[in-house]
């Protein structure tokens, strides 16, 4: 009888290696990223889950035919080296070869940056993805995610997971893909808007990190047909200002976590942190005006704010404030879902904001309706039939908290932070038009 | 101009006021969740983000028409009273009310457990779920969600976020939603397999928590046709039971932080954790047999495990090894998909387990092929044409290590765990043949 008690293997990553420092044994596996034969000895480069590191191969320890992406497990002695990346390299003592491609990689991954279009990039993702720099920008992601969960578990709020095929579309339009649901029809959720304001009466304070589908017509460098949502909801709110705040909150933490645990990853894309300690509040119309005035530019739409204008704000508050982030106010209720709260004060407006990070727009949200009676007076204004969501209203009708939330679309905060020009490059296996592999 | 700079609120908790003790003056808010008028004083409890509150409130300051599913802040002194549930109440000084129900509750949250049919329960869950009994379920699968993520994360998994519009199946079969994608057939994804081996290849070790999409047209207390998926995949295995190592840490660690910060919730549920610091391992042949002999029953399939021998062997571990958990190894070829990796010792079986808790599967994993040329074979040899998967091959054709992961059913981890007899209860809002709503 077998039994199993977790005993678990701890990688060891090129940070162990070089804290070991000189004379250090040590046994290590990984990828062979690149390999040159300089006559008598040849230079491995081993790329680890964590880094990578230089490999000094005499003749009598490689093994016949060792190529790029053979998997390998070497022993050898750490020794300092200046002239190999990071300061230390292994001179390896044994060599065994774990695994063997079946045929060269079409690119070379060990030899600078990758200079590919697009198209070839994203068809070649699989394997272009084992590059140091392309891997670093989702190590990042992966920091901006934790991030999220972290800092709201200790706010008390609870982790939920809601369904992505619904009955009906959240956000409305006909940007929603549709499916055959045992002959039924259905569709993919938009957001989980409906159903974390209903967790709200339950947990007070949720969150969820999940897939969004969005059957959007755009092909710009901005958007995705499936991306992933950032999305917290909280009640007993006082004001939309809460939420801004608590989103102002995980952007400190965030960007302390960065640099506390990504350096590496940072310093290889270039990455410079942004300031998140105090962010400027602009109202909408306010913002539009003070962009315009500043760069003289006339406003065509007072009701919206296009890609251009979000580059002018981004542009004014970094000069003005010298900050990376500007939270935008009091959007037009003309451009804001049905469960938007309008301001009382003037209900041409609503109580929500967008967040633009370095001149984009990285997060919406916003205090929604709690009312009964108000929720269904404002769908039967915009002439959509309450009855259409019973489910949904039920939450209203047996008591909601005021409350709010917002949405964060996490590969453009990525691509922002990482500095990419197109948010394909922030998203593993982007989906987009003509898009659905790899 | 307004700044923000991050400053939110803590919640004040029930742990919180207890901790705070006798003569304690506390501001708090919450929902009524019962309310008894007793002449004179009212009685009414607090329900909050975690845990609930006896509250007395004299004639003065109760409000007029102040009725269950009010919204409320509150303040008061703190005072230990035997009677009320957990040893304090607050005796209310002042009351607000923030929001009133438009209507009355369905059903009486309050007053002990609800006894609703499955479908009144599940029409009604977007109120439902603020019953004190039913939240306590996703409290503890948040934990189980929680201690995933930490576990994997200190032992260097990479956290991903792969794709559910997918060009093609992972599992085959028919059991697939098909969607319109701008045109083309799309899918959604059966499980992240193809793209967690594709990020072996980038990180070595990663999970993912997402959800996965299964269109079978079964109708038993066990299945969904949306589930959460708790994956992982690592590299550089030495055998499949590196990965059953990893899960049986992860189990541990889980119930480690169940006991610890889930208490509450595990004893309104009256649910006991598993021990799993030891699991044993049985062969798929050995584990049917030994049952089969023990329990006087025929072996109808031997290539094949029906639900009712998962609960046999459930039982045989229980009373053999004192286990809640075994892992059953060794599945057949057949009842494996193409990228399952054989046993070289006996290709009718495969390197793969279930994880079977309290009687029923809960994990599917194991070693996958990692070879091209083998992994060409094994489709050829089941009829599937590789040129078909040339996205998903490209990581063998490139070289891949040694590696398998598996697939964890967190409704079923979470149904088991809290003694539910119908997976249904374990999914906030659940997807089944009839059920696309709320």
């Amino acid at each position: 009888m077998k039994f199993v008690t977790g005993k678990s293997k701890k990688l060891t990553t090129y940070r162990e290696i070089a804290e070991g420092g000189q004379s250090n044994p040590v046994t290590v596996h990984g990828a062979v990223h690149l390999l040159r034969d300089m006559g008598g000895l040849a230079f491995l480069t081993l790329r680890m889950a964590r880094g990578a590191v230089q490999c000094v191969c005499a003749p009598d320890v490689l093994p016949e035919g060792l190529c790029e992406e053979c998997t390998v497990e070497l022993s050898g002695i750490v020794r300092e080296e200046p002239r190999a990346p990071g300061g230390y390299e292994i001179a390896v003592e044994a060599l065994t070869v774990l695994s063997r491609p079946a045929a060269p990689m079409p690119v070379a991954l060990g030899k600078g940056p990758l200079k590919l279009n697009l198209d070839t990039e994203l068809a070649l993702r699989p394997v272009v993805l084992r590059h140091l720099r392309e891997r670093a920008v989702f190590r990042v992601q992966e920091g901006l995610v934790r991030a999220f969960r972290d800092y709201l578990t200790k706010q008390d709020f609870t982790e939920v997971h809601t369904p992505k095929i619904v009955h009906a579309g959240a956000e409305g339009g006909s940007n929603i893909f549709k499916l055959d649901y045992f002959g039924k029809k259905a569709y993919l959720a938009q957001s989980p808007q409906f159903y974390k304001q209903t967790m709200v009466g339950v947990f007070e304070r949720v969150f969820e990190v999940g897939p969004v589908f969005r059957a959007e017509k755009h092909a710009t460098p901005r958007h995705l047909n499936e991306y992933t949502g950032l999305d917290f909801e909280m009640g007993y709110i006082n004001s939309f200002y809460d939420v801004i705040e608590v989103e102002t909150g995980y952007l400190r933490h965030a960007m302390e976590l960065l640099a506390k645990e990504y350096t590496g990853e940072l310093e290889l894309l270039g990455a410079a942190l942004p300031d998140a300690d105090k962010i400027p509040c602009l109202r909408f119309d306010d913002a539009k005006r003070l962009a315009a005035e500043k760069y003289g530019y006339k406003i065509h739409d007072p009701y919206d704010l296009e890609p251009e204008e979000e580059v002018h704000i981004g542009q004014y508050v970094r000069e003005e404030f010298g900050s990376d982030f500007v939270f935008v106010t009091h959007y037009p209720s003309k451009k804001r879902p049905f469960y938007a709260m309008d301001d009382p004060e003037d209900p041409k407006y609503t109580l929500s904001f967008d967040l633009l990070f370095r001149g984009m727009e990285v997060t919406t949200g916003g205090q929604r309706v709690h009312d009964y009676a108000q929720q269904v007076a404002k769908m039967e204004d915009r002439g959509m039939d309450p009855a259409g969501f019973e489910s949904y209203l039920m939450i209203h009708k047996h008591g909601m908290p005021p409350h709010g939330g917002l949405g964060i679309g996490l590969e453009r905060l990525t691509m922002k932070l990482c500095g990419l020009d197109n948010v394909r490059y922030a998203s593993l296996f982007p989906r987009d038009r003509s898009r659905l592999e790899p």
